[in-house]
């Protein structure tokens, strides 16, 4: 049942060779990689006029000079990233540049930085889709929680299909997205430059009087929530057709080159149409019903727009199981995350990832737009340490021309540090949280690490010397009566040891007796022991022998539990026993060295 | 940590011999067994009062002699049940009457319908007593549910911890609420014949020209409801102390007197006052308010009855589990109803109450009004199969004076029977879910003691002849490394025969041969099989191999399994080490005839 299920929702299971088939094209790759950097042009601007307005509408002015400082750090970006691509062609994230050059601590300072973050952008990116379908359908205002959490659970089957398939499927409203908004833009700018815009915007540069810096600061690193996801390519650089790291790059190229030109072009408009953010509309809505009227292109816009914040989500997908794999390789994280599933993809990471972001959806009843500051930051932490990392990298390894990538990087960190600080100091109240959550995830790693440690220490051998020891065998068996699993038990007890013993926990004078005779009658050849219990409990007087014989015996020989159980014929009538059985061979396993055995017999019907 | 709460929680486990300490006096017996019927005096006059309000104020007259009817019905089921208590000593509820006299079906029928029916009395009380609650504080009103919830989280806490602790936790308020509606009612009375009440009566007996049988017999049967919960008693017989049923039968007319003054007494005064219901205000704190003025003593009163109203469930609680233990015992339901807990109350059945009364109350969101009608119809199925079986067992003993006795049981059977079928016409709405619930619990019955035959049948063995036969046995041990748990199996292995494989399943031909190399150095003594596997499933090989070996060995050999496992030290590692061993184990015991053993080695650290 539960497989058939399965395979209708992901597919026929793969062959491990089939891996190859599974990787990125760069078409593929930059639908995949980049609806959560290109989706940002949705909302990155407003971020910005949002702040300014504070001032005042003769403020909004400062959203240009502002504008262009983001794309030039998206620049600054996109060119060190460049370098962090060439330089890791087996996968350059944040992660294994700062292992590789800083140390392990900073390492895991961006890994789990990151780890949460990509567990913020599903909860944001699902509850900001379910806005956009909700503005559109007020009644289904109720029902938000249910509908993010369907674009999870939807976001899962595809990525538990594979990343080739949902490539090809979310290729199609990414691209879709991009052409609309070109399209918008080489219209809107045509009608400005031909006198068709009505508003006319205030005058560049015009000193307003109650700017501080403080609020610029504050415009600045909101516009540059735009940035976040512009890692994503350079952490899945394995997943990428051959040759990797040149498909990768250009790959991040083209993504650099579409971001910047739709955010400049919305940030152009958005000054020249004079526009104002709206609690209850959009810029981009604005933009595009100032350019279009409010007809069939107008809501195609706003359409697409919905549809590609929604699978901004879907970065996380393809970037989370993959960082969890490298942290579970150097056993931080459990080896679970290395399990590749059915279809080749980390299933693991991908159900960890929603159902962690599904909580976080519940928990906030749908509203996580309080995290988004919290989230950028946690994505500039780790491209602070990424850049540092580079920087001592070329420092280390000295390649031809390296003092001019030193340069880059350096302009890198040090922006970025900036940005960091910036959000530090102008948000506070909503990214302190990080200072709680990174150190307590970073701890977890260490601590998993010890214990995977510990643990090959004490299972490691000598092959040469430590060998097969010999010794006899004891064994116990529980039972409640004499039936076809008895017999059947002490069938196969007797093929192990001569030393077999049946146990029988009675609770009054008279079963004991009973079953006495019965034994007798029967003559198994075996012995039987009788207990009685003054509780109701079978396992305490049971674990009181077990002691006595372990302390008796465990040095000659070996001490077996064969449990009698019989198997039903279907899984729902174990509801109809008692499962004892299951709870003792639970509880001996755990807490006493001996060896237990189900002997199981099968009922028929 | 677990073991710890609960003994917080329900106390010390207790001997088996405790449970005559457990047994319940008549004081203790009439508190713990009453709520439910006692209760009912809080609105079983209003539900009368509401319906005739459908025609006007001049009906209400009808009260008195639709009072007077409730009380006739409530003496003919006290004669009847007084009967059924000395022929049942051992336990007479309807479930057990209707058995052995009219037959299994109907007997499930009963049974049943009780089972369904303690599940809604414990939904509704404690939805009830929530509302109480929240008229006194609406700001609570938000919080209903979990409320309502946290009262069935006391009451099962109360049971869990055993009878007689509840009972005494109980009786306070109770005596409380009995005390002052005994108060409440001479005051009026009293006010009354003084001349002190301020409202008029209408004149008895005045023909109201639109009163209908149908609104008669409706406002009866709403003044029906008043008597669930006399049956509590009989169902309840092998809780009380010895002599059993003097006990319960002195408890039964006790309880019969006090709901028969109680119920005489308000109808009479609300009659006098000339109170009609209103929405807003109960009729019993009308009448309240109109003897004492609104002090001290109203609110006492309004206080108690709120409490009476929850506790109302508990009475479900003492009936449920030894109802759910008589068809357990019958194997009409799963074994675990059985089991007597730590505290020797049936900890299932409570347990299971608890459960589905709560899941009841959050579907409903509290609001569990609707189902009162539903609930009454659960009451008057097994009152009127009871009392059939009684008249087939007087007429088949034939004691001396049976005559008398089923003149009794002919009358009650009638009566319940009319007032079955008056529910049924009357509010047919809310009570035809039961013409679909009841015949699918008791196919359910029947479903669950046809696979405990079909069991029993297959485990028999004859004694004499089905004796253990002897085999060889074929071990295989699944690896996937050489390590001190791999060297700990093997050990035990060579001790269970000589037809030892060690299987190893690589992924690649690198690790198989390296494999072979480290196995062959440490020659442990076993043949090693290596096997490659193009998924990444390890079970899928390892199953193949296994049923290769079936088909071959499985006539001369007993086939095991030996399962290397490391235990961590703290449970919570285990989240740290994939679970396939776990897996194999559960799929290789429910598919294949094989005997599956678990070799631990336990971590020090």
């Amino acid at each position: 049942m539960f497989e058939k299920v399965k395979r209708m929702l992901i597919g026929r299971p793969m062959k491990s060779t089939e891996i190859e088939g599974e990787k990125l094209s760069k078409f593929k790759a930059l639908a995949i990689l980049s609806s959560d950097a290109l989706s940002s042009v949705a909302y990155g601007t407003e971020q910005i006029l949002i702040v300014l307005m504070a001032a005042g509408a003769a403020a909004m002015w400062y959203s240009i000079p502002i504008s262009v400082a983001v794309l030039g750090l998206l620049a600054i970006l996109i060119v060190s990233y460049r370098q962090t691509i060439f330089a890791y062609p087996g996968g350059g994230g944040a992660y294994i540049v700062a292992k590789e050059n800083i140390g392990v601590s900073s390492s895991l300072i961006a890994g789990g930085s990151l780890l949460v973050d990509y567990i913020l952008t599903v909860a944001v990116s699902s509850s900001a889709g379910t806005d956009a379908i909700t503005s559109a359908f007020p009644e289904l205002h109720d029902y938000r929680v249910l509908i993010a959490l369907g674009m999870i659970v939807f976001l899962t089957i595809l990525n538990l299909r594979g990343v080739t398939e949902s490539a090809s499927v979310l290729a199609i409203p990414i691209y879709l997205f991009v052409v609309s908004i070109f399209v918008l833009i080489i219209c809107g700018v045509f009608k400005y430059l031909t006198g068709g815009a009505v508003a006319s915007a205030h005058e560049l540069s015009a000193t307003v009087s109650n700017v501080s810096l403080f609020l610029l600061l504050k415009a600045f690193s909101s516009g540059c929530s735009a940035l976040t996801g512009v890692e994503a390519v350079s952490n899945a650089i394995p997943n990428f057709r051959k040759p990797e790291e040149k498909n990768a790059a250009a790959t991040l190229m083209m993504m650099g080159i579409i971001l910047g030109i739709m955010f400049t072009g919305i940030s152009l408009l958005a000054y020249w149409y004079g526009i104002q953010p709206n609690p209850k509309e959009t810029v981009v809505s604005q933009i595009a019903a100032a350019t279009f009227g409010r007809g069939t292109l107008y809501f195609f816009i706003q359409g697409v727009t919905a549809i590609i914040l929604f699978l901004a989500a879907n970065t996380a997908y393809s970037a989370f199981p993959l960082l969890s794999f490298m942290l579970a390789k150097d056993k931080y994280l459990p080896h679970m995350f290395m399990v590749r599933g059915d279809r080749l993809g980390f299933s693991n990471g991908i159900l960890f990832l929603s159902s962690l972001s599904a909580i976080l959806v519940i928990a906030f009843g749908g509203h996580t737009e309080n995290l988004i500051p919290l989230y950028a930051v946690g994505v500039f932490i780790p491209f602070t340490l990424s850049q540092l990392g580079m920087m001592i990298r070329w420092i280390r390894v000295k390649p031809s021309g390296w003092q001019f990538k030193l340069l880059i990087n350096t302009v890198g960190m040090l922006t970025t540090l900036s940005i960091t600080l910036i959000f530090i100091t102008t948000k506070f109240s909503h990214v302190w949280m990080i200072f709680v959550f990174l150190p307590i995830v970073v701890y977890g790693f260490f601590r998993i690490r010890k214990h995977y440690e510990n643990t090959a220490d004490q299972l490691r051998i000598d092959l040469s010397l430590d060998k097969p020891i010999s010794k006899g065998n004891t064994v116990i068996i529980p039972i409640s009566g004499i039936t076809r699993v008895v017999l059947n038990t002490v069938s196969y007890a007797k093929t192990l040891s001569d030393n077999v013993v049946a146990v029988y926990i009675g609770f009054d004078d008279e079963s004991i007796q009973k079953m006495e005779q019965k034994w007798e009658e029967w003559d198994p050849g075996i012995r039987l022991v009788v207990l009685k219990s003054r509780y109701r409990s079978i396992l305490r007087p049971l674990l009181k022998l077990i002691q006595t014989v372990e302390w008796k015996k465990s040095e000659e020989d070996h001490i077996t539990i064969l449990i009698p159980q019989f198997i039903t014929k279907h899984w729902w009538e174990n509801l109809l026993h008692n499962q004892t059985s299951i709870m003792m061979r639970a509880y001996l396993i755990r807490n006493k060295n001996v060896i237990v055995t189900t002997v199981p017999f099968h009922l028929k019907r």
